[in-house]
């Protein structure tokens, strides 16, 4: 991808080949900025002088872990689409607590007091929690390994308490990042135990819930009600078809709340990676380093 | 309407007839706690020992003030579904800026910001004006005759600066009352002027806005987008089938935000008619008195 002049003017410092995926230019670079979908093509030509790969992308589930040589350092963009992404969450949760667009005269659910758990605490989970607490006086507990902010949840648990939370949730919001310890988190086993009124909304990856259990969920319990933005894949291609659009407890949106959905979005999130991206080459220091052992 | 033993019993000091609207009862009664739906009905039993009537409802738009006698002092329920409509309020933006249940991929709005102009200061407006600042981050400005809570709102302007409210805002919020001010005030003429991409929501009564004036606007500018819980009234009936639901920049509800929304918000406000009127009748003051000339 082309960086912006004003991206490009932060790394004036450094040697930029932008834009470019040829051959030539990937074999002799010491960091890649990229998106992770253009990866599985570059790794291929990648040199041994390649040190660092920052991807524009929040979540690097779909990283090709196996062709990236170890050495190689990944930073992820977590946290730059926080505030676009914990909007949207809170649009989908909104929507559907409130029945927007249905006509079918179901209950809206009132949000003051209600208890909203989270799963994950990372810029979108946590953002989501203020928002909650600030905007609409939501009671939040926060589900992480751990909290870089714990003092913006009411409550804040560890996975083995996953039970737990999913019990006292009013409202359930997953923000998780896809990797081993999250693929298939959300089945019907966990499902099955929450509220009557539950209303369930997905912004993270789709796989961390199993879309036959949401699905029958839905259909067991029409009181229930789920939103998402995020798909399940095929082949690596997110499917926005589903049965799920078919139903009147569901509500979604077309993976729309990060960098796609708006021009200015794009643009902030950008900058955060070129940011930390330069950190890193002057300082050897960044943000957000990839734990590989999570993903392989 | 019959009230719940709670209610009931807050007026236990009194001689209570409860859910009757048999003429005998009407015409001793020196007290009416009702829907304005139900006054056409009771007001012509009225005795002339009536003083006060309270409404369950906060609107009193579609009272029959001519045949409510001079010396009778109304109070409305305006405030009593203040957090329910304002979260209303704040679903209907949401669902809009970020497009949800919308598969055309039309942007996304980013809310923090950006302006939020809302017309009424009243409960429901100073409510959304908290939610949407702390919350969301965004700016808020007030416009109304007359402000409770300036302090809720970062800036406050007077009916005589609208011009400049429909110029400035990137999202109008519409909670007022429908009174001989109010009625068509929403006309062609000022939204021909607003932001290209804003996004309006009504939550007060239909009747502000202009109904063949927002479709114009909607159908003129795909970007703008319109949202709203309250439908134009035919022979004093709301009719929810309109035009509007086959436009893609259109979100509604069905006049779900405030009693009928949930069971909870129901009993709820009417336990504050019940107190307002109890202090009406121990005290002789209370609050919320409704002046006739807004509306005759």
């Amino acid at each position: 991808m082309a960086l912006s002049a004003e991206s490009a003017d932060l790394l004036k410092d450094f040697d930029l080949v932008n834009g470019s995926e040829k051959k030539e230019d990937v074999t002799r670079a010491r960091a890649l900025l990229c998106w992770p979908s253009s990866l599985p093509k570059v790794t291929v030509f990648a040199g041994p002088q390649l040190e660092v790969i920052q991807t524009f992308s929040a979540g690097v589930d779909d990283l090709p872990f196996e062709q990236i040589p170890e050495p190689v350092k990944i930073f992820s963009n977590a946290g730059a689409y926080a505030r676009s992404v914990s909007e949207h969450a809170m649009a989908l949760i909104l929507t559907l607590c409130k029945n927007v667009n249905r006509k079918d005269r179901a209950n809206s659910y009132p949000l003051k007091g209600r208890t909203l758990a989270i799963l994950g605490s990372g810029g979108i989970g946590t953002a989501a929690s203020k928002m909650a607490r600030n905007g609409f006086g939501l009671r939040t507990i926060g589900i992480s390994r751990s909290f870089r902010h714990p003092e913006e949840f009411d409550e804040t648990l560890s996975p083995d308490r996953l039970d737990h939370a999913f019990r006292s949730a009013d409202i359930l919001l997953c923000a998780l990042p896809l990797n081993k310890f999250t693929h298939g988190l959300v089945n019907y086993d966990y499902l099955s135990k929450m509220k009557k009124n539950v209303v369930i909304v997905n912004v993270g990856r789709a796989e961390a819930i199993v879309e036959n259990d949401i699905h029958r969920l839905l259909v067991e319990n029409p009181d229930a009600r789920f939103g998402t933005d995020v798909f399940w894949r095929e082949n690596s291609k997110e499917v926005f078809e589903s049965k799920l659009w078919e139903l009147p407890n569901f509500s979604g949106t077309l993976h729309r709340a990060g960098a796609i959905a708006s021009p200015e979005v794009m643009a902030e999130a950008v900058e955060v990676a070129v940011r930390n991206m330069r950190n890193y080459l002057s300082t050897g220091r960044a943000d957000n380093l990839v734990n590989r052992s999570d993903y392989v």
